[in-house]
């Protein structure tokens, strides 16, 4: 209240971190690149968490823990692997400190140095098919599906809270199969679930693809990705799965025996999701007065405020407020009720419409008078007076009205950003004036791919899966193309 | 089956570690000292994290997540702090690698040294309080009750699974109070939140108690403790909960305006159960057959076996065990029908008692005449023969009998294993011949404790909480003492 915040139009970036700061999400520490997240800012990555989890294991997956560190000569072994991973890397040296000789401090110990550096992982791969290749002797062994969740770290010199941090929480799953196809379906069936609770709980529209060449994780034969329009315009790939081929377990010379006692090499997938997903949910569906968050994924997804003057009258909203906690608990919903006296309700309002609970309810003495209650929506901030009796079921479909209404708004939005162009001046012209998505026909040459990301820092987000072929010419080159593929600047 | 395992009789601790590796949970990775946690480990140890987040959340916690880095300089704020923790510490120095010019591999970068060291943290204490010297300025903004789930790192040279790993799970939560009063509630809370967990589900009994001072943690003004038994007569301290009285608040300059406008140092707690949890409870339960799970914790805590000829009564049998299935799934119960037909029946039965899951059933094409099912405990090894009406309601009682038959049996045992000595002589004849605590007087001195760990290595685990005050002479040097103190050989 009071201090004006900066604006999506006048500056969406300086929006962004103002609104992460000012929800209470994260803060940046003191370490470069670690963020600190908040309490309210980890109880929504939780919640994203326990759902994710469960469609893991409702898909076969358990959950596993592998080391923190990699020996460095493990990075080395997936030829390029090492290319993309091996670079900035926290790296580990020595295993004591001991005390400075002038009494200052603590110093590194140069007796402490070990044989080999320890790498912080950046993603786990080779750590965890060098344990792998204990565990798989026969096809008996397969499939392997484990997830591990965990802390990464990857060294950013420009960090952004959630979006780009250098460490950050993620899932990992690696699995193991005896076959090409089994280990295809794989990661093409993580890539759905990933995309089904994106839609789903996130409320967020994503485009199902494959990464190009160029763009593909280090060491997959295919990535396959989901892709997320924000509200600036610029995409955000809001998760990966991996079809690894045989790399890994060549790499780690991982075999197993047939059903008729051949060796053979074994397949394999990883796939991810992280932290990231926050940056992608409150840049998807926030305004200018803060966030706004879908129910599903909601910590708080109804805030209820008393209105009062006076003890008496107190005593009495105080008295229907818990019962109508009481009722929407029992009903399965997460509730809070703001009894705190030191606040006023405006500043209650602000709080909740700052952290995005998708309902606010505000009763008064005369409400209560009169049976009836203030909910308001936090997506569109409609307000209306609706009887206390049946409030239950009203709160119970509001909220699946709301789930549904920020789903079909980002959706329309996204629908009305994707741009089929046929030219490269239209192309620029698109991605600066409008940005979104550009549906273009693309040579298929990592050269243009290239070439088109140096002059308009659009890159290929992905070959849409569901995308038709169809004969055409490249928007940059002029030369032959089969299929469209989707452009954009990207986060 | 076929190979002969080391009994606990034999060799407990190679007992122990080949039971870790026969029921499959967990095993040293090739990074010195960190483990990899199987998925049936890992099933266990997430089946205690949720009970204990529940825990916590109910008693007015919420989770955060802070760096996993800490700044070299941050350990010496904290002076008793830097001593007990700076040394064995994982010190990352760079953060770049880069390929190196022999193509050999990679080499890390001399050129991207960090200016100042980074500690993988071994406990978080100065890194949050370097975050809530930011969050606390005033008294309403206390108290802060916070926990995080993380992995933390002690360079360990002598490594055990579970035990004493480098690199372990655990969780800590850190609190911020207005008074000392209510740091030390706290602190005495959470005590008894473990106490409660690990003797409820666990099935361990523990002693509350605090610890000497030389047995404090490193910045403590008071450590609580919870004391545990093994079946080998040494003590494990399954959990600690720190009073840290001002010494944070005092090291990172955090103060708090009183409701009069004063500044005051904040009072701080800090508490905190790891992965070795599951050490204590494999050693603390176990057999020479294999692992005994306390049925509130078990992953699986029935498992079904068919038995049958020929596919006529495979078809008869597996039909009822679905059923089976199906209604102790509806009660709430986690439920593995074995149905693999690569497997013969014996081969399950040592499997599911090697991995200690509470209640084995057998049905096979006889049973079914008779309208009963074979039902093994795994606890006490028991078999009957049940009515399969009303099957359900006896799995449920028989699973809370092993329950409370675990927890019995352990306590019967640490009962029979608290001697009270009144001489040095026999101290010591106690502890080599018969093991567990001994109750002893002790003169209050660092000194003694001192000695009698060198000449005996029996440290003074703790002073119990329920202990009664009472005259005495020193079990060491004669001296006058107040209270009897509990010590024991420990891991």
């Amino acid at each position: 209240m009071g201090n004006k915040h900066t604006t999506r139009n006048e500056d969406y970036s300086k929006w962004y971190n103002e609104l992460v700061d000012r929800s209470d999400l994260a803060e940046h520490s003191d370490v470069r690149g670690c963020m600190v997240i908040k309490p309210y800012g980890f109880a929504i990555w939780e919640k994203m968490k326990d759902i994710l989890d469960k469609k893991f294991k409702d898909t076969g997956h358990v959950n596993a823990y592998f080391p923190l560190f990699i020996p460095k000569s493990y990075l080395s072994k997936e030829a390029s692997h090492v290319d993309g991973f091996a670079k900035e890397c926290a790296v580990v040296t020595h295993y004591r400190l001991k005390n400075a000789e002038d009494g200052s401090g603590v110093v590194v110990d140069p007796d402490a140095k070990l044989e080999e550096e320890l790498i912080v992982r950046p993603t786990s791969e080779t750590i965890i098919w060098n344990s792998y290749k204990k565990w798989i002797q026969s096809h008996r062994d397969l499939p392997i599906l484990i997830n591990q969740w965990a802390n990464v770290v990857r060294w950013e010199m420009r960090t952004r809270l959630f979006l780009r941090t250098a460490e950050f929480l993620w899932q990992e799953g690696h699995t193991a199969h005896a076959t090409k196809q089994e280990a295809i379906e794989e990661a093409e069936k993580m890539n759905d679930v990933y995309a089904d609770f994106v839609e789903k709980y996130m409320a967020l529209p994503v485009i199902r693809g494959v990464k190009t060449e160029s763009e593909r994780f280090a060491g997959a034969d295919e990535t396959y990705c989901i892709e997320a329009l924000m509200q600036d315009g610029k995409a955000l790939q809001a998760g990966t799965s991996h079809f690894l081929g045989q790399n890994f377990a060549k790499a780690f010379d991982v075999k197993y025996a047939t059903n008729d006692g051949k060796q053979e090499f074994v397949w394999a997938t990883s796939w991810g999701v992280s932290t990231r997903l926050m940056g992608a949910l409150i840049m998807a569906h926030s305004d200018d007065e803060g966030l706004v968050l879908p129910p599903r994924i909601a910590p708080i997804q109804v805030a209820i405020v008393p209105i009062y003057k006076g003890e008496e009258e107190f005593a009495l909203v105080d008295a229907k407020a818990r019962e109508i906690v009481a009722n929407l608990s029992e009903a399965g919903l997460r509730v809070k009720y703001d009894d705190d006296d030191n606040r006023r309700p405006g500043w209650k309002f602000a709080e909740y419409e700052t952290k995005g609970v998708p309902v606010r309810l505000a009763i008064g003495a005369r409400d209560l008078k009169e049976d009836m209650i203030e909910v308001a929506r936090r997506d569109t901030k409609e307000k209306n007076s609706v009887s206390l009796s049946g409030l239950e079921d009203y709160v119970i479909e509001l909220l699946k009205d709301i789930q549904k209404g920020m789903f079909e708004k980002a959706l329309n939005f996204r629908e009305e950003h994707i741009t089929d162009v046929s030219n490269f001046e239209e192309f620029k012209e698109v991605l600066e004036s409008k940005g979104g998505f550009i549906r273009a026909h693309w040579d298929g040459s990592a050269e243009t791919e290239d070439k088109i990301k140096e002059l308009t820092k659009a890159t290929i987000r992905c070959i849409p899966l569901d995308e038709k072929p169809s004969e055409g010419v490249c928007v940059y080159t002029g030369k032959p193309s089969t299929q469209r593929v989707l452009f954009a600047k990207a986060y």
